[in-house]
């Protein structure tokens, strides 16, 4: 199935809370990320929280990434969403997990937009039973 | 299990390609969206992109919710991520659905940060044959 993008899903556990509180490291980290995913950077947005916590998104031609984090929890949230074949995701997520101390990590990659290109109208067939069978065109 | 964030990844299909491709059109509805489920905007950036496409990032104090639109597919991903109790996703989802002409839409909605709060080391008990049990702490 054809699908116009793809997203990674990363979660960062166990990290250094002192890097996560850290505005410019964590900018600093995720535009390096970016680059090492092969990904151009368009334009960037870091925003700090009270008491603590950062939100941040790198915008790159191919989409972006966005990252949360709770310090106090020793926790990032990561989103990796890009279309076309040039990103390479996974040297974003080695580059991220080493720089924040990460001692656990789960990767989810989804495919978003999903083109079904044969929609086969299904139909109850009487004398099949129970069978499904499709309908012709 | 508690989470420290929540994420809600909404697929919207057979959209209005006019509105898919209008900037502004397509900030002021995540903005509105923003809105309707009583999130408080931080700040927005919003790209266009050549020939057609758009990605936008609107930052709340709850985290961000971020859109990427394909007119010529006639298909938008969006992602609302959020803390806490106040925000009401539903009121985004239903809203940009509506305001983009979605057909047909999915909606996921993903528990992030989760914390395990007891890690019971589990053994094979020999006297029960194959029954696990916890290990007192």
């Amino acid at each position: 199935m054809r699908a116009l993008g793809r997203h990674v899903i990363l979660e960062l556990y166990e990290c250094d809370s002192e890097v996560l509180k850290d505005l410019g490291k964590v900018r600093d980290e995720m535009m390096e990320a970016a680059r090492r995913a092969q990904a151009t950077i368009v334009t960037t947005i870091f925003h700090e929280f009270s008491p603590f916590g950062i939100s941040g998104v790198v915008v790159i031609s191919a989409s972006h990434l966005s990252i949360h984090t709770w310090p106090e929890n020793r926790y990032a949230a990561v989103d990796i969403f890009w279309c076309g074949a040039d990103v390479q995701p996974q040297a974003a997520i080695d580059h991220l997990a080493q720089m924040f101390g990460a001692e656990r990590i789960s990767v989810v990659e989804l495919k978003r937009g999903v083109l079904v290109e044969n929609h086969l109208e299904m139909k109850l067939d009487p004398l099949a039973g129970h069978l499904l069978q499709p309908v012709s065109p």
